[in-house]
């Protein structure tokens, strides 16, 4: 007997990308930005008074959102923060679908989806994408109480046209997720969309542009009868005192931000040329990453190659990605390891 | 038309007790330690490289669940920890009760435990407890998939016996979260039955004893496979690195604590005398705060006139507990001016 519900029992959990825990390795697994955050967040944790750690933080995150929505040219009453983005994911799997309703996301995309719609017992379908990775006609067309979308998408990279999360948006009788983690490293955005239209939500993170994975800081842009209700249902204190206050900080650098995201931009692009000077597909990438397809079917030997050199890279065990590899841009220094690295794997 | 599940629509949410943004205020009504959290934790704030923030947490966090373990006399497989008690509490809703299964508290207790079951679509039963504050019969017999209690509880600072414990442990098919966030100003604890009890899990925070509130950390003790089966369903990196990293500072520090507490337990003896001089009913408390009974019905009077005079205690607006007050156990000097304040209000 177990004291579980049936559908924790028979759950596969969601397996994070793989954190090494000794130094020495050129980490390209996690889409982490390979430079430090802000100055601005160095000063802000310089000047923290440990002292008010005793005190409960503000439950309404006041201040950390009424500066996002002032940065992104919303009002406060259309933002709401959480643990990482991963908590508002969760969030909006409570609030939207219960036991039995539909939930709908591409595949190949981010699998936390499909996992949270099975810890919630909601009924979860993935729709493949087309062949350019492209959204299917089916899956902006299938009735749902909520899609979800990664945009730009992980692990392909795809940029879906704004036209179509329009349509998406327009046929769809529930709400639409538009997982935005990438968005900084794209010249695309939904922000508009989650402005306009009562059933767009955006989700987005510090984790990657602003470099601050470890603080846990997420951020969704909604209207307000959305974020309203999924007010209601997070934990009273869900963003503690220091990341709310380092996240603000990161905000401040705007400058510093757009510097490191065009760092980022042309790695992805020396990298592109340099993977297919070595005959890998490379697939058009909105992300710090890029999704790419090794000659003669050699991810696997390549995706252990690499991890013998200390370089970690993204290879999924599964039947329809298996023959592909996804890549975080790293550092200048990092991207010429890692392609002198392929060059002795590959040619030699 | 609502996007949200018709639970979510008739949700009402949980208030939690007024955080004041301006300073210069006596703040004794959401439990928090008046003592700033162990010097061990200062330094490893000034210790700490905010250059790893571009990094992943731990998703495991092994360090600070081994840490804890250690204090506590567990192994790391017998704990969890989570965003905040809260996290954890959510947690528990959604690995054990699915939409429509029974989940049973008592009243009056952490209210936060009803809003959660009913977020979750579950059946919430509140049970009143008996004249004494005690676990009714009817609670540690009745049928369900979970059943809350808070050791001490609160708002009425009672310890319910161990054996009281056991026998719900026994009666009940699903699982007991005793929630002990206030355990550390107990004589008593049920740590020896998680450890024991297939169906008994211990929830814990660095909120208060540990003076953490701003940190957001909470930690649950359980058999390993209650805790295998939280962690299946828990965000991945739902604890930020610095919280981890000072939550451990904080455990080596326990010298700190039990000074801490050893205050806290004294201004609370202080007070009770001095209240019941005043004619107020006090209750039994092994928490940080004594929950009592102003004379002639004047609770809702005494909490406005000490609001005037920037002392915040906590009332609570509802036909059971409206003659009651719960006031947080704050430093000798707060204790004073609170008890010149109360015969101020009463005397004169």
């Amino acid at each position: 007997m177990s004291y579980f519900r049936s559908n924790i029992d028979a759950l596969e959990p969601y397996v994070p990308g793989f954190q090494p825990k000794g130094g020495g390795f050129i980490k390209l697994n996690t889409n982490e930005n390979p430079y430090p955050p802000a100055p601005s967040v160095f000063k802000a944790l310089r000047d923290f008074n440990p002292e008010l750690l005793r005190l409960y933080p503000d439950p309404m995150s006041s201040r950390l959102r009424r500066k996002i929505a002032g940065t992104y040219g919303f009002a406060p009453e259309n933002v709401i923060v959480g643990n990482g983005s991963d908590e508002l994911l969760a969030m909006a799997l409570r609030c939207f679908a219960g036991e039995g309703d539909q939930v709908l996301y591409p595949a190949p995309s981010y699998s936390l989806y499909g996992v949270l719609s099975r810890i919630q017992g909601a009924e979860p379908t993935e729709m493949p994408l087309d062949e350019d990775f492209g959204l299917s006609e089916e899956f902006i067309k299938a009735p749902a109480r909520l899609k979800f979308i990664a945009r730009p998408n992980s692990p392909t990279g795809t940029v879906y046209p704004e036209r179509t999360i329009e349509r998406l948006a327009d046929e769809t009788d529930g709400v639409i997720v538009v997982d935005e983690a990438y968005a900084d490293f794209s010249e695309e955005t939904a922000l508009r969309l989650a402005g306009n239209l009562p059933n767009v939500m955006v989700f987005r993170t510090f984790s990657k542009a602003y470099s601050l994975a470890g603080l846990r800081v997420g951020y969704a842009f909604g209207s307000p009868e959305l974020i309203e209700g999924m007010m209601k249902i997070k934990d009273s204190y869900n963003m503690n005192t220091i990341s709310a206050l380092l996240a603000e900080a990161a905000l401040d650098d705007q400058q510093y931000l757009q510097e490191k995201v065009g760092l980022i931009k042309a790695g992805r692009e020396y990298l592109r040329e340099q993977l297919e000077g070595l005959n890998f597909r490379v697939f058009p990438s909105g992300a710090n990453f890029l999704f790419c397809r090794p000659p003669d079917s050699n991810a696997e030997m390549i995706f252990k190659e690499l991890l013998e050199r200390k370089i970690l890279i993204r290879f999924f065990d599964t039947p329809t990605l298996k023959d592909y590899l996804r890549i975080t841009i790293g550092t200048s220094r990092e991207m010429e390891a890692l392609v002198i690295a392929l060059k002795e794997i590959l040619i030699s």
